[in-house]
């Protein structure tokens, strides 16, 4: 079923996406009118794009801290770019100032799910396969999987959704930064710290 | 041989060690008028003080980060306290401050030596003794002994001589403000990064 393309819809997909009205366009007339499959096709153009950035050398970025509640919670960040030019930037600032605000918010605890120890990973799996005893194995599998995703959705910063869009991961986040600042950027590290936690 | 009691001496050792004037006073007596031995006196007095209050419960404390160099550097540290009255004190944000600031500056490794993994300190005492292959146990030992105390002012926070006062470590530093806030204060953990370090 093809579905109109309206004025709105273009804008609203070049607010969210970071394109042009062109690009837009063409996305919204791909998914037939369809907004929620033009972002899906605009996403994966974007992390096209991205990842012929991602072999650049990125030598700039910046560290930067959020402290939150008079010093109960603090964060560091360091975000790599290419030029100090961007590292300067006012957008590239107010996205670095983003991600520590998020982390102090939702307390991530690794980075990537890279990052997570294979005994936990083993555990957690161990944990679900417990709970769903008895159903079929391919059933299990789906399971698992869909458990170790919301595990990863949950302890890693990358798979977090934003906490000030929650439409996109704070991943997504840094695909969609990278395409409107115009170069390669990594959330590199982070420290949280808590108040006596 | 006994030297003179100066009102100078009385007045730097008040504001070097947080003592009032009978304290001073008494101590440059019992140093025999060695300004130097008095401020020895007062710190063995200091850390016998600060011992004691060091098993009250700890529960308050302030996170705080110290940016460098528009993002180049940046440090975070938790320290605690008893209270949050104190942890909102103007004295007390100016301590985090300053081993915040003190941190970027001297990029310590480790918080405390006890810290340091016993695999390096084995390393270091191997490239030592290396190097004074040869020399007389005792004398070896002594020599081991005094690297290892340079190695240890040099990774490690606590025993670094502190940036704005090198007459004092920042153990020191801790165990003055333990006295002139007037209760229990701790350097908890701190974290450092450096763009692309």
């Amino acid at each position: 079923m093809l579905m109109s393309i309206t004025a709105q819809d273009v804008q609203k997909l070049r607010a969210s996406c970071s394109v042009g009205m062109m690009e837009a366009k063409k996305a919204l007339t791909e998914a037939g009118g369809d907004f929620d499959k033009a972002v899906e096709l605009l996403r994966k153009q974007g992390s096209a794009k991205a990842a012929k950035k991602a072999d650049r050398e990125m030598s700039q970025g910046r560290v930067h801290s959020y402290i939150h509640g008079e010093g109960r919670i603090g964060v560091l960040v360091e975000i790599s770019c290419e030029t100090d030019f961007v590292a300067r930037n006012e957008a590239f600032v107010e996205f670095c100032n983003d991600v520590a605000m998020h982390t102090a918010a939702m307390s991530p605890i690794y980075l990537t799910r890279e990052e997570i120890p294979a005994e936990i990973i083993a555990k957690e799996v161990e944990i679900v396969k417990e709970q769903n005893v008895g159903k079929p194995e391919q059933v299990m599998e789906k399971i698992v999987e869909g458990k170790l995703e919301k595990y990863y959705e949950e302890m890693c910063l990358v798979d977090q959704k934003f906490i000030k869009d929650e439409d996109m991961t704070i991943a997504q986040l840094v695909e969609s930064k990278i395409l409107s600042i115009g170069e390669n950027i990594k959330i590199k590290r982070f420290c949280r710290f808590e108040l006596g936690v």
